[in-house]
């Protein structure tokens, strides 16, 4: 069945792009050469394991491959960086068949050449399940980068996009909710969500250029992800759940609460969480607006530690996140305490 | 037994070495930041997965560590770059006990130490079986970076160090060789071939600073990669078998031959094959060697396509190299034509 593993190597080379301004010598010798000129660069790697953060049949191969590739792109965008490179790892059985690897290709090279990326290396090894890892490459533009280090006491807290739409798309997929009184379509903008996330990139360029102080993207839900940007910075963020922008048809897939929790503790939106002085905001909103996206002031940050999910009717939610060890959510992240600022698994 | 992922992530962070000169932002972020300054870039990835690259126990968790990161920057040894910046994708069982993975960390840490590496971002996921995929950044330095489709007709063929180390301590680590008449010293140093290679850094920048025309790492086999550079030049490697210099004990281990098929076909030394004019030859051994690394003619480059492994009683071997999809020695690599250049599969 397979072919021959340089024929397979050759395939899936010829699918992806593979010329960019900054490339000398691109896949195929020892390493990728790279001209970056005198910029900073992010480089961030991410991966994704079938049975951990995919399933099959619920994810077509292609999905898989466009979901590795946007993940790894969503924390260049969380700097503010513009993307360049990309490497990428990918382990298959044996007994995957070279058109799902093909097809896996395919929804790399379709978010790359959305977003402008070039795909210049890789390493294909057989492995007990389909994984992908990918190093995605970013470049400083004008602004500098953003950390998640930088937020200040007094600056508000905004938000890109809608949330929980992701997390209602695997209620969808995999958790056995109906939801009939969804419109098709709206079902599908919400499937969307987990088929083809949307790294926001460009979001992330406009918010670096206002003066964003902060910012993390959504990928292990908004109460961890708040958690992670307050014990790098050493504040508190106040959060009202109530403020919370929530995707079309959430609520109606929500068992409980209105959708707000799937929003606050849902992962992978991959939107953006920033921090910025008040008076930056409707700039900010402005500037992020000009890419089709909405910015939403949800909260703002105080002295202390940690994070304040604040429930509409009074009371809190409890920050939880996802164990990428575990492959399970627990409340453990997201105190803002010491381990935060050590580490999302998806970090750097 | 396993703690949280984040207490996980801080424990194997801190073991690793986080700080160099060109980082300004270090794992914990969205992405490290790094400013290479206005310096060419080599950027390669490579994966090791367990069962396909390496068994349990035979490989300690340290030597896991050790090799994933030896690996990879052993391509940019092939390059001729200076080592800069690793990330690191760790998968592993949840029934793996973290004292596994921190050991797995210490072996990551003592290669990085021992070659200048900064490991400056990674990711922790939960996978069926242990796997890392490691992305090595290294910089062009004074001379430029040599890639593998420079050799030039005329042009020697040389190797560095010695050969067949890494395939005769396979045969003793799993394959039931036992080898009594060995002396426990050479065992020793044979098997730190598969459980501490050594990536020739010093040698790649000493030979692209004295001017060879195509370098390779020997990951594959010599007979699958010299095909790959042969492939990739547009020429024909020709290679006299017994001038292969064979590491000690290889002859013993090896069940017929003399050994010289171990170290012609076993891939993994991790040594450099090099093409070169022969009026450089001299320099690059004296270059080499001032590192402490031998290095040996073993042919020369002609016209057409392909290798010859020419044994020393008349005859060819026939080029084989490792199917990394099969986890099987394959005889399809080498020919020189069409696949070969676009890629080995740790091709950047």
């Amino acid at each position: 069945m397979a072919r021959g593993e340089f024929d397979l190597i050759a395939a899936i080379t010829e699918r992806l792009p593979a010329t960019g301004p900054r490339l000398r010598v691109a896949s195929g010798d020892d390493a990728a050469v790279i001209e970056p000129g005198n910029r900073a660069t992010a480089v961030t790697v991410d991966a994704i394991v079938e049975g951990v953060h995919f399933t099959l049949p619920e994810f077509p191969p292609a999905a898989v491959g466009r979901k590795a590739l946007a993940a790894a792109l969503s924390d260049l965008a969380a700097m503010g960086a513009s993307p360049g490179e990309a490497y990428v790892v990918l382990g298959a059985p044996l007994e995957a068949g070279d058109e799902a690897l093909l097809a896996v290709a395919d929804g790399i090279a379709e978010v790359a050449g959305r977003e402008g990326v070039v795909v210049a290396g890789g390493d294909l090894v057989a492995a007990p399940r389909l994984f992908l890892a990918v190093t995605a490459v970013g470049y400083e533009g004008e602004a500098p980068l953003v950390g998640r280090a930088g937020a200040r006491r007094g600056d508000l807290v905004a938000v890109t996009g809608e949330l929980g739409g992701a997390a209602a798309a695997l209620e969808l997929l995999t958790g056995g909710v109906r939801a009939e009184g969804i419109a098709p379509e709206r079902r599908e903008a919400l499937i969307a969500r987990q088929l083809d996330p949307r790294p926001r990139l460009a979001a992330g360029q406009a918010l670096a250029a206002v003066g964003a102080t902060a910012m993390i993207d959504l990928s292990d839900g908004l109460g961890a992800d708040a958690g992670h940007l307050a014990g790098a910075s050493g504040g508190r963020l106040e959060v009202d759940l109530d403020r919370l922008p929530l995707a079309e048809g959430v609520a109606e897939v929500a068992r409980r609460g209105g959708g707000v929790e799937l929003a606050a503790v849902g992962g992978e939106d991959f939107e953006l969480l920033a921090t910025l002085p008040s008076e930056r905001f409707d700039d900010a909103r402005a500037a992020v607006g000009a890419g089709g996206v909405e910015l939403t002031e949800i909260g703002y940050v105080t002295e202390g530690e940690g994070v304040s999910l604040r429930l509409p009717g009074g009371g809190e939610l409890e920050p939880a996140g996802f164990d990428q060890r575990r492959g399970s959510r627990s409340g453990s992240a997201g105190s803002g305490s010491g381990s935060s600022d050590s580490g999302s698994s998806s970090s750097g």
